[in-house]
């Protein structure tokens, strides 16, 4: 087996103890400090010096906490392909869940061919060091499943098989939880782990689903049920002789006006009502599970029929309440790090507590049950990133860590 | 003498050689790929591996030359402080040459008490590492003269002493070239290195002026003999045996309608047409030295007396022809690892083409002879980055750089 392996232009060092990278998906800072302070998470309380997203190395544990920054937009795709590659939009090409094509089709993102970088799972398979991938959704496990690196998704695990024909269900002789099912996330990790012992994967990537975070705020039972299962599935992965990092793809906000009702601009009715005709409003947070968020996220796409509309589409956005930003395609894509082609004529932002949606006709806010929580904007990106063993002095001061250095951390700075 | 020093978070080794590290002020990439293409500048091609912007490392002359990321605004003082410092605007609290108190006063951020961090040069120094910064422009050696940093300035080398009272001038033994005169900034770096040789300086700074390029093209005459005589002053650093790095603070574009008059929107203009008063536009390039530019860029602050305009005056700003974004504060603070404290309730962006002023009263066009050559947008914001000793390997593939990065090539990555 190689000692290092190249991926999009980094090295990475073979581990010698198997290692587990968690997407934390919609880990708010708030969660974590939350369920730290309120003695939640005791594994990863005692892997950490401090309880707060102060601590980083130094006191028993040893581990690190800090807080990194997410990819924009702000959403799943996006952040899981920038972990996995460990390189921004602007080189693995995914800007979004969705995106709009040349003949004006709106696509999901989910087959590896949108991936303009090799995973770097990818690389390690191909370097000979045993790599596995393992989501909580299945659209999620497609586009990770690049470069023949076996992949697993929880929500499909009573359909999926291991090479030698084991169905995965008997992995771990319980039955997978459904898409909106709380528990699914920590089934996840242990997924993982069982099936990283029989296929013997040293580099092992599980990625959660934030079903919880869309639909309760930190110290909510709901959360703290969560936070207290995964912190026990971490735990054994710990006991497993794993190295176990986590980084969040995004942070969550509660998006509700003062009635708490969802705070949403509709983009394509505003737009409309200002005398653009011809824009295509795309919610790049739009996926098949829409029950937790509407499709409705705090960053969207516009897309103009005709450019001579910039300006007035430009305008006509920029002054709705709630936007706090709008930005060309080239100015989105170069203050982001994003695929130009991959991303709206325009670039439009909403603040912490504000949504963005296509059109009142197009969404289905019943759904919601009233409240709505989401991200996808500037106001979560800020998002926590853990390693549980002890990194090397300098692995961290002084760095302006993103999530995608989460590989960095565990395979070139664990001391 | 210490074997390493820590400024900001990162750590920095002591350099056995000299260490000069020049600001090259306005070198769009444009400038450097001309001249290296046509042979203009001979002693820095030599240490590069290839002429173009593509080399990296693994040649004859073993050194390297990249396109690394400026600091927005894309201004001359918010990018020599995180040159100097190692860090963002955010952390080191200079967003542009000027910025609006509290009071509602425009200030010039010249004074080292702007500082929110220290220099890496006043770390040095304070480590017992001989330093030294020169500056092509008075205004700027005094903001770099934080921590007791031996600092002068070309322009006012004739007003200036070192320790034991020689006077400046002396030194070269040539009087200093006026701000205006093109070979100031040969000068500059040819004052450094006869300063540092008298001071036994060890880590030198030397920031040059862009008046040159503001007034001329690649492949102008002015540019040609700019860049020759540039050369041959980088020439004689290396052989006195100085390692030799250079960044750029911002690249720089011609700024001109079709008829090659200055392509300017005046923005307290079109908010007083748009029903916004109280609107206080502030261009943070301004400076004492107008005459190249006339204090237009591409990056603009609007202040508002009433933050209840907010939604109306974006909605003005960004219907404007030639604006390609517009952020509220936190956005754009957020966006651009800015302080939030020291820009806009509003940060304006324009286009390649396009810059921003106050009003039409409050510029004086007539100084700029016609044409107008100008940056602070996100369209200056790829900078050459050079080093012109072998780098150790792995110092520059897989990492993003950015000019603030520049010490750390010179000092914990050559070979």
């Amino acid at each position: 087996m190689a000692v290092e392996f190249v991926a999009n232009d980094r090295s990475y060092g073979v581990p010698e103890r198997p290692v587990l990278a968690v997407c934390a998906d919609g880990w708010d800072p708030g969660y974590v400090d939350d369920a730290l302070e309120r003695g939640l998470m005791p594994r990863l309380a005692e892997t950490l010096s401090s309880g707060g997203s102060g601590g980083s190395g130094g006191g028993s544990g040893g581990g690190t906490y800090v807080i990194g920054r997410a990819q924009v937009p702000t959403f799943t795709n996006p952040n899981n392909a920038a972990i996995v590659t460990g390189v921004s939009a602007a080189r693995n090409g995914i800007a979004g869940n969705h995106y709009r094509d040349q003949a004006g089709h709106e696509v999901q993102v989910t087959d590896p061919s949108f991936l303009r970088a090799h995973t770097i799972h990818a690389a390690a398979h191909a370097a000979g060091v045993p790599a596995l991938c393992v989501t909580a959704k299945d659209k999620l496990r497609r586009l990770l499943a690049d470069g023949g690196v076996p992949s697993f998704s929880a929500e499909c695990a009573h359909e999926q098989s291991l090479p030698d024909g084991t169905p995965l269900v008997d992995v771990l002789g319980a039955p997978n939880p459904g898409i909106y099912d709380w528990q699914l996330s920590p089934f996840t990790i242990d997924l993982a782990l069982a099936v990283a012992q029989r296929l013997g994967s040293l580099l092992v990537y599980a990625s959660l689903t934030d079903f919880v975070q869309h639909s309760a705020a930190p110290g909510d039972p709901l959360s703290d049920a969560f936070y207290a299962a995964v912190d026990a599935a971490l735990g054994r992965a710990l006991d497993a002789g794993f190295v176990v990092g986590l980084a969040a793809d995004h942070g969550m906000h509660a998006k509700t006006a003062a009635d708490g009702t969802p705070n949403v601009r509709f983009l394509d009715d505003a737009l409309t009502a200002g005398g653009v005709t011809g824009a295509h409003t795309l919610c790049p947070i739009t996926d098949p599970y829409v029950v937790h968020h509407a499709a409705l996220g705090s960053l969207a796409w516009v897309h103009l029929d005709d450019l001579d509309d910039l300006d007035r589409a430009r305008g006509v956005l920029a002054s709705l309440p709630g936007v706090e930003g709008v930005l060309d395609r080239f100015a989105a894509a170069d203050s982001f790090e994003l695929p130009a082609d991959r991303i709206g004529d325009l670039v439009v932002l909403a603040d912490e507590r504000t949504v963005l949606g296509k059109s009142r006709a197009a969404h289905d806010l019943s759904a919601l049950n009233g409240g709505l929580r989401s991200h996808g904007g500037l106001h979560e990106r800020d998002v926590p990133i853990i390693v549980c063993q002890p990194l090397k002095p300098g692995a961290v001061a002084g760095r302006e860590l993103h999530n995608r250095d989460l590989h960095d951390l565990l395979l070139n700075h664990v001391a």
